[in-house]
């Protein structure tokens, strides 16, 4: 069934008939000209924006509408989390194109719905239109912090420990069979890197965790891919990096791939976008924990590097020679 | 010079020098994973969010990109203020098809700074992407009101007056002249017309007054059409609303425009869009008071009907025939 036929206010009404549309500290939500939230006590309010665009961010041809529902919040609630926040508040803009149909639609919302209530996230609002080419999905999602919960990207100093969660690469890895076809539904190591791109999960585990404990100086997801984010860290932070690739956690999967494939392993882990796991960095008082942490299992990350004073990000290579580290994750309007 | 040419960071750094992006409770602005914002105190949080699609919302034929700027963040103004609060935080996203050059960007950027100062908003963050067609802007604003100043759409009772403020059917008759190319520059009412469309002005003036005397219980902004935001007042408000259609205030440029080409003047009146003037309801012990603001010349306003009980809304012709009015307003996906 064509969205045109059953109209804007019903598609309204769709989607707040789906959705969780109400909360305690939600004064006003969808069906009024904004939201009015009554901010939590003693909270900082949070806000961070993504939007995904088709052709760009995604491909109708392996991305279905459940798993864009889920990435469109998903990566807005990585952003909160990484700020050291708890997301509460969305608002949904959504440019449907002609060939978005309402069932196509109800997956979408069944998606986005799954991680509003893993979160207890509430849609406050949004904006629907039209779109004569692509669907574009864009998500402002606001959220809570104490104060002295918030981690910025700017916080890292000399002789911290740089520690990055999970493992890298899988993303790319899984985008790049997606793009080229060559993959079997029967081969798990292609489903496991495929179902990473299609949806990642961001690392609420391990950065509670890490927030709880008051363990990180800068915090930052990987959507750009490892690179890129060492360069934002090192930048806003004023420090120079230097991470050891004998060090870069990838996965079993990840391994065999390039191993049958012959492409280059590095590439995926240094570079690999839309990983969301998390970079952060620790004082020396506090890598030990992290290293204990660790080492009991209950937090999913790996040591790196560590941060000197000066400017740029390293890459110590298994031959031991120190190369500058470029930012090649991916970066919009680069021919 | 092509967007490509300078990269998205490029991008993002030419938007930060451009626009305001610090404020006194903003702990964290562009440049982290999100942004943090210390709530004022006593207030609650507000927030909306409206999008402009190319194709659909504008034409780049006759919308440059500083009516754009200015617009984007004009519509979601609009929004806050008739939610009885104050804009202050904007996100930004952009997605940029390839017509769109750095030069137009610093257009765009130009408008949107232009309404940041008029009302003191600070750009708090945002995203752009690339997009394969089409331009679209999506910003989600957000405000501040003290809790007492909030006026929803559901608040109007019986026995209400029923106010709108400047005059109605400018925008929609300034986009048919657009449209149609039938248009001259030395006609000054085709000038007028067609500013209003191009940039639409948010009426601060008027709800200020209105928010800060409590005058209404209900308010509206017409980006809709009069005929679907009356719906939408008295479907909130489980109310029946009656309009004469002998009061509804029309511009003399509207009323030369329409008698020269013979197009129904109430067509633009009753079901224009994009106008951004405001609907509101009062009660009976304050009605006498905004009569009062008007005929003093402090309140650009006028009374154009009742609240009555029932369901729906009803016009009242000239002739005096009572009759339903649809709501015939800009829905999208409706063929």
């Amino acid at each position: 069934m064509k969205v045109s036929s059953i109209g804007e206010f019903a598609l309204i009404e769709r989607i707040r008939a789906q959705v969780p549309v109400a909360g305690d500290l939600l004064l006003v939500g969808i069906g009024d000209d904004g939201a009015a939230i009554q901010p939590a006590s003693g909270c900082v309010t949070l806000a961070a924006t993504d939007m995904l665009v088709e052709g760009v961010h995604f491909d109708l041809r392996w991305h279905d509408l459940a798993n864009l529902g889920r990435k469109s919040l998903s990566v807005n609630v990585s952003d909160i989390l990484v700020m050291g926040g708890l997301p509460r508040y969305a608002l949904l803009s959504l440019a449907l194109s002609p060939a978005v149909s309402v069932e196509a639609l109800d997956d979408f919302i069944k998606g986005f719905k799954e991680v509003c209530a893993e979160y207890g996230i509430v849609l406050a609002g949004g904006d629907t239109s039209s779109s004569p080419h692509d669907l574009m999905i864009s998500v402002a999602l606001m959220g809570e912090a104490e104060p002295s919960s918030i981690v910025r990207r700017s916080g890292a100093s000399p002789g911290d420990t740089v520690f990055v969660t999970g493992t890298l690469g899988n993303s790319s890895a899984g985008l790049n069979l997606l793009q080229s076809g060559n993959w079997s539904p029967d081969d798990s190591d292609h489903l496991y890197l495929i179902e990473r791109h299609l949806n990642p999960r961001p690392r609420r585990d391990a950065v509670r965790i890490v927030v709880e404990e008051a363990l990180a100086t800068s915090m930052i997801d990987i959507s750009d891919g490892l690179s890129s984010e060492l360069h934002h860290v090192a930048r806003a932070s004023g420090v120079r990096i230097r991470v050891q690739e004998g060090s870069l956690p990838s996965s079993p999967a990840l391994h065999r791939h390039t191993e049958l494939t012959g492409a280059l392993l590095s590439d995926y882990v240094l570079h690999g976008g839309e990983e969301y796991e998390v970079i952060f960095t620790a004082s020396p008082g506090k890598a030990e924990r992290v290293r204990q942490l660790i080492s009991q299992g209950r937090l999913d990350a790996t040591e790196i590097g560590l941060v000197y004073s000066g400017i740029g990000v390293v890459l110590e290579q298994q031959d031991g020679r120190k190369v500058a580290l470029e930012p090649r994750g991916f970066e919009h309007f680069i021919a």
